[in-house]
């Protein structure tokens, strides 16, 4: 790309792996008539398909996570990121295949990309895709944390409160001060950022990991009254959950 | 937290037990199919369901509510406070796998937390969570009056009706002068305020208790003349109903 | 409650019977599967449901009116006021227990009770609630007239078209420059205004009744003109229907 | 009506038949399980009421137009024109009382009524009800155009774009130029306007009629860029069918 | 069409070969009770189907394409280009009655034509549906690439932001820097305009073409700060898919 015809304004980006979330609702009384043994089997095919995942994760090929998603919007949220959109294609067909599948319908789905944006940092002559630091950030192996909070998110483009009309330089700083907020509750949360132009209905997907709940509110909530938030972001809905570890998968579909 | 890096806008929240506002509707033609000892079983699962609730709620480890909705948005609402996140999905998962469950379809939920702003008052250096007053509302045991109303909402974050641009002092002023309102209102409506920035889709969800119906058109309308509302305020479906005593549910459920 | 406290911005209300506005359609396919002898089963079961509102509206506590639907929207409309919201509740709950509900689906309702302002009018020392022309308008029964016209209405609160920020002179001279255009057509068409603030998801209801469906259309359209529907009138669905009198109901669901 | 209290803004109309545009979609699933013998009963029953509306429309007491729609929205329109509400009512409740019914499902529906707006011409003292010319607008027989264009639309009521709020003699002119457009396209697209106005959930309905299927494009982009559409049109969903000629259902049908 | 009434802002397109986008969810429970016969039969069914179109596109009298998409707004896009309105509407209806239609549901679809805007370039008086470079941009044979992005969107008409109320000198200039960013990409993205205004509920339809996925994103999100798209755009959903060759399709549906 010559950087003659390139639009000045754009923000370049690292990407990682694909990702996607996926929400599903358990049909709870169509579970309910099947036998114990063949709601058994459907749940053993679960676990080996979680299996298969977990020696993919292991090999630094992609990763994964299950939680149970609080409230009506989901009974489930599978994440999955993987070097390219063929395998999510695969993974979600393979497991709309399954047995347990048939017991669940789809509640919401999201499909981005793990994404860095160039507004803080950068600057050398580095080629970042082999900077250590950055590859762990942009093929993360995802946390066991206790808790999910998952919402989609736009940069607003409304009269006077246009994010894609502002200069770089605005933007640049604006989001540097955005980035203060998280790294405050870096600790605490930690949080993956995917990118969904061009994939999905929202511009990012923002995924917080967290093994104190209510660090998912404190965090948004600061963040709401920064400027960027306050004036330029729109927000989808937020779902929220609890780690479902394999062992207790057959607890939680035990009817 | 370093004081140094927070940004200066936000306001304090104290967060109290996790909430979750569970509406159903009931598939009656469904239900009817059923005979009527099936029926008598799946009231008198729903009604240990209930004293397991209440069990906890004189432990005061939790409370709850179960009001009928009028109008078609939902048949039932049961509202669940719990101390953790992991509590409301158990409850929810529990109630989902039940009998009654088979026989009603989700209408609509709302995930939150009991929460107080420290717009008003506050100050000293007292611990809160340690003030009797203070846990009497982070912890609240729910009244058991007529009506219920609840409504999600949000503050406006539009052109020139930006909440979260907004200087804390003037954000301070105008809570305070809202807050009259709602106090004029207080010996016929009890208010419980919960959090979701991050939970769910609205910021906050408001339920209001009476033994007068009227009560509730009144303060909300009252309210809505007020700058916080007028400018600010932004409100998602509202929902009222009439309580549902557990020994008048075998009744509203018979067929 | 005290004049000092009070938002001086506020208007008073004075409020009547509650009302439930119930929208259904048919499933004619699963209807027409029914033997002739069950049809007519469920189209006595409703006629002596009918029979029993007949007779609370003789005593005047309360009144009712059944419309068919014009459009996919709904087929049937159902509407009702009583002095409880509980009445309200078990009537419907009533309605949906019986046989002719299987065969219907929810489609739309509202939750409301019967509005007068005091932007007009008012000011002397009477009590309201005792002027038997005041009583009437609270009380009302309702018309048999052919034509029925309803929709749900907010005052708009955007930028600088804010309804709840404008002082109370120019808001009452607004309405009341839109209540003679009301007053023109109030030969030809019976207005009935139910108030839903805290109730349902707009702030009024609006029930039309004609014997000439094309004054709605006249009567609407020129209060469109008017600067308070203009500038600070938002609306939501319009439903029209046809006035299903009990004689005419097993020729409407024969099949 | 006394011309002293009435709002000098509003327009006055012409007012003709009343219009039903019936969207559905077929559930070829369901249609294949019947015998060969019950769709053509099925098929039969529909050429009946088909023959029924043309002996209607022989004697210019209605009119009504049947076309099949492209994409998913909707697989046929009926588009019905009668004297009276009441008369829509009964076709579409005979509509659904029919066998094919059964295999079909509401896609969407639009209520209004032929309307011809004053804006243009008028200003002598003749009964415009009686002019040859303008009842053959007010109770058009619907052309047997190769392709049909339905979309409803509003004036846009919004901060300084606010279509209700303008003096009549702007509002006048602005149509003058807006109506040249169309009658570029006279000879190509024949266009009927319905009001909708309390009657359905935007405030006209545009139906147009044309052997080119391409000049719809061209008609409505010319317009777009027309102050009246530009500045104060709001539009709803559009919908673009081929004509089907009842010679032509069988094979439609067949499966 | 004569210059002189002709409203002197709209710009002329050069229009092409009809286009249906129809997105598709599989039913995999009910897929699955097939035998396995009846499977291959559909499928067998299927393929003949994409080899009559296949016909079609050797013959230049129209072109498909078949994708998987990612994420559960659906699992398959058939994209058809078509000469008439009737080919589009008679191969969607034939698709819907063949045996695997009986295993999906419909999931979105898209009308319009394939559009060449003059904007940019023009100005001679060659008829430019002679030239063969233009000719190959209006009934265009779409490309095997691996991956497609397709979404809607319209020019807004906002306040101070309305794309329509700008002179056409100002609007040819911003598409033609707009154009720029386009053709940058031009090696890695064909991109295929088509024209929905009267056809569909957006003003157009983008369709994407790449062998490199991430293309998709960094297009879209580059544009986005561009004037055109950051203060004149308005996007609808986002569809990003895997190209399904016919040899994989038995394997996709193998279950």
């Amino acid at each position: 790309m010559s950087e003659e015809v390139r639009s000045n304004e754009a923000v370049e980006t690292l990407d990682g792996w694909y990702c996607l979330h996926d929400f599903r609702s358990i049909d709870w009384s169509a579970w309910k008539t099947l036998s114990s043994d063949e709601r058994q089997e459907a749940i053993h095919e679960f676990l080996n398909l979680l299996e298969k995942w977990s020696a993919v994760e292991k090999d630094q090929q992609g990763s994964h996570a299950l939680y149970t998603i609080v409230g009506q919007k989901a009974d489930l949220m599978i994440m999955i990121l993987r070097p390219t959109m063929e395998e999510l294609n695969e993974i979600e067909t393979e497991f709309n295949k399954t047995k347990l599948a048939e017991y669940t319908s789809p509640a919401y789905s999201y499909v981005s990309v793990v994404e860095l944006s160039s507004y803080v940092g950068g600057g050398n002559d580095e080629d970042p895709y082999q900077n250590p630091y950055i590859r762990s950030r942009l093929y993360p192996i995802l946390p066991k944390s206790k808790y999910v909070c998952f919402y989609p998110m736009d940069k607003r483009r409304q009269g006077n409160d246009n994010w894609y009309m502002l200069p770089m330089e605005e933007r640049r700083s604006l989001m540097r001060s955005h980035g203060l907020i998280g790294r405050k509750y870096g600790d605490k949360v930690k949080q993956i950022i995917t990118g969904s132009v061009g994939f999905d209905d929202w511009e990012w997907g923002v995924t917080l990991f967290s093994d104190d709940v209510l660090q998912f509110k404190k965090l948004v909530y600061e963040m709401r009254f920064d400027e960027v938030s306050a004036r330029y972001g729109e927000f989808g809905s937020f779902f929220v959950g609890n780690i479902l570890h394999p062992e207790k998968i057959a607890a939680f579909l035990h009817v």
